[in-house]
C-alpha cells in the first residue's frame, strides 16, 4: 500500500475503515473548468495534447488545485492502445473518434501489432511526473478501455448507436472477435503494468459499451477480459471496473477480482449495495445531469447518496458518467461542500 | 375479448394456455422488406405516408402476408401526438427527428394544444381500414409513446445521447416537465381510445428512453404517466409497457396494472420471469443484432429463449428492439420457422 497524505480513496476500495466518504469525479479534469479550456486552447489537437506529458500533468493537476478531491486520474485517453496498436484516428469536435481505417476482417485484426508499448511512453511520463507533483498527497489513478469497449470504437470505425459491425462479428465469427480481443488484452495488461510501475496507485478500466450485451455476451466478450487484465496485474494494487448500463451484471462483476466497481444511476444504489454487500466496494452513482441545476439541488441529491452508507467504508462518491462540459462550477463547488466538508 | 381466428398472442397476454408461442416483430413492418422499400419509394416523405390510412394500412399488412405472424401493429409513429399538438417535426434519413419548435419553456409548454385528437384521425381510419382488412384473422395492436419518451424529443429537439436539456428542466424545474407531461397524458390517454374505439385490440407503450433516468425518476417522470394512460383506458383491453434499459424498475413496472412488459436483451429472460413470475406476461427479448448473423445461429438463439418458457403461456417472442433495416429477409424466415413451425 503505498504511504500517502491522503489515503481515504484507497482504504474505502479496500473496505477498510475511514473518516469521510472520498470523492472524484469522473472527467474531473475537463472542459467545465476555464483553466483546462485555456491550456487545450494552446494545443487544440487532442491526441498531440494527451502525447505531452507537461500538458497532461498540468491537467490532471487543475481540478486537484481547485477542489479538495481524494484522488486524480491521468489525463489520458482510452483511444492510446488503439492508436498504438495501428489505428488511424481522427477525433471529431462533438461527434467523437473516427477510425480510418476500421478493423472488420481478419487480415485487420492479424495486422495490429501488439509490441508497442513503447509507443505509449508519454502516457508513462505523465504519470511520473504527476506523481513527482502530487508529492505523495493524494493517489493517482490510472486507466485503460476494457478490451470490449476499445473494440467497439475499431470494429465500428466511430461511436455507434446499435453496434450493427461489431455485434455481427460477435454472433456470425465469434473466433474473430476473439482474437481482436486477446490481441487488446494482451496489449492492456502491459499497458497497465507499466502504468503502475511508473507510479499509478490504483487501475480502473472503463467499460463504457458493456451494456450493450446481454448479460451472457457481457460475461464472454467483456467481463471476461477484464478479468484477464486484474490478473495480470504484477502487483497488487485496487482496481475498479465501470461497465455501464450493467446493472442486470452486479454479481458477476463483484466475484471478478476487482476491489470495487462503478455504477451509472440506472440503478439504486442502496439495492446495488444489498447486492454486493462488502464484495466489493462501490464508486458513483450521481446522474451527471443533477450538476446542470443549482446548488441547492445538488446538494439535495448528494446528501440521499451519502445517506447510504453514512460515512461507511465501501463508498466513493462520484457520478456515474463523466461531468458535462456545460456544469457550472459552482455546482461543482456545491458537490465538493457537501462531500468534503 | 375479441373473436379472432388466431386468439394466441391476446392469451399468452393474459397468461390464459396457449398452444405455442406466439410471435411478432417491433418494426416488422418497415425497411428490412423490400416491398415496404417499393412502397415508401412512392412516398418518401415519412409523415405524408403514415398520413395516408391506404399506405399505412398496406405497410401494415405487408409482413402479415409474408410471414406466419400472431399479432399486426398498425403502421404510425410516436410523433404522431406532439405533431397534432403543434410541434413543428421533421424528420431527416438516418438521423432521427428534428423539431424546429422545441419546447424549452413554460410560454411554449402552455402553447400546446391539446384538443386535438380529430387531427390524429388519419390514424383511426387506418386502423379501421386495416381491421377491415384482417378480417377477424389476427388481432391488431395499437400503440402511442411514453409521455416522457415523447418529451424526450420535443424539448431536447432532436434524438439526444445525454438528454441534458430535458434533465435541467426535469432536476430545475420539475413542475414545469410535470405540466408538459400532463398534457401529453392527457392528449394520449383520448388518442388510445380512439385507437381502441377504432379497432385496436391491444395497446402498447412505446418508452424508448425511460432507462436514462435513474429508477427513482423513471417511477416519478414516466411510468406514473403510463399507468394514468392504462388507467384512462374506457375499455379493458391488453395493455403492454416497453420501457427500454429499465431491469432495474421490472417489479415496478409489473405491479403498474399493464399485462405485459416489453423486455430489451440488457437482462436474461429466465431471471425476468424469476423477478415478475405470473404477475405480468414478458415480451422479447432477442437481440436484433443476431438476425444480422445466420439462419443457423438465429435458430439456436431463438431456440434458447424458447426453452425459458417451452410454451408454456405468459411469454411473446419478440426482438428487444425494433428490426434492423439490414436483416437479411432470410433470417427472419428462419426465425419465423423455429418460433411459428
Amino acid at each position: 500500500m503505498p504511504d500517502l497524505l491522503n489515503m481515504r480513496f484507497i482504504k474505502a476500495l479496500l473496505r477498510e475503515p475511514i473518516d469521510r466518504t472520498p470523492i472524484w469525479l469522473m472527467r474531473q479534469a475537463g472542459r467545465y473548468l476555464p483553466e483546462y479550456r485555456k491550456l487545450r486552447a494552446k494545443t487544440p489537437d487532442f491526441f498531440t495534447f494527451c502525447q505531452t506529458p507537461e500538458l497532461a500533468c498540468e491537467a490532471t493537476l487543475q481540478p486537484i488545485a481547485r477542489f479538495p478531491l481524494d484522488a486524480a486520474i491521468i489525463f489520458s485517453d482510452i483511444l492510446t492502445v488503439p492508436l498504438a496498436m495501428g489505428c488511424d484516428i481522427t477525433l471529431l469536435e462533438n461527434q467523437g473518434p473516427i477510425i480510418l481505417n476500421p478493423i472488420q476482417s481478419e487480415k485487420a485484426i492479424d495486422r495490429l501489432k501488439t509490441n508497442v508499448i513503447e509507443k505509449m511512453e508519454y502516457v508513462f511520463s505523465a504519470i511520473k511526473l504527476t506523481q513527482k507533483e502530487l508529492n505523495q498527497q493524494l493517489p493517482l489513478i490510472g486507466f485503460a478501455g476494457s478490451p470490449w469497449t476499445v473494440a467497439t470504437y475499431m470494429v465500428e470505425g466511430k461511436s455507434s448507436k446499435t453496434f450493427e459491425i461489431i455485434k455481427k462479428m460477435l454472433f456470425s465469427a465469434p473466433h474473430l472477435l476473439h482474437r481482436l480481443l486477446e490481441k487488446l488484452t494482451t496489449v492492456t495488461i502491459d499497458y497497465v503494468n507499466r502504468q503502475v510501475a511508473a507510479g499509478a496507485d490504483v487501475i480502473m478500466l472503463f467499460d463504457s459499451w458493456g451494456g450493450v450485451l446481454s448479460p451472457q455476451d457481457y460475461k464472454i466478450f467483456s467481463l471476461n477480459y477484464m478479468q484477464k487484465i486484474i490478473s495480470g496485474l504484477n502487483k497488487k494494487i485496487p482496481t475498479i471496473i465501470f461497465s455501464k448500463g450493467c446493472c442486470a451484471s452486479l454479481e458477476a462483476i463483484a466475484h471478478s477480482g476487482c476491489d470495487a466497481m462503478g455504477l451509472d444511476w440506472s440503478i439504486d444504489l442502496e439495492h446495488a449495495k444489498e447486492r454486493v454487500g462488502h464484495k466489493v466496494a462501490l464508486q458513483g452513482n450521481l446522474d451527471p445531469c443533477v450538476l446542470l441545476s443549482t446548488p441547492e439541488i445538488v446538494r439535495k441529491k448528494a446528501k440521499e447518496l451519502l445517506a447510504v452508507y453514512q460515512n461507511q467504508t465501501g463508498y466513493i462518491f462520484n457520478l456515474g458518467h463523466g461531468i458535462s462540459k456545460d456544469t457550472p462550477v459552482e455546482n461543482v463547488v456545491a458537490l465538493m461542500e457537501t462531500i468534503a466538508g
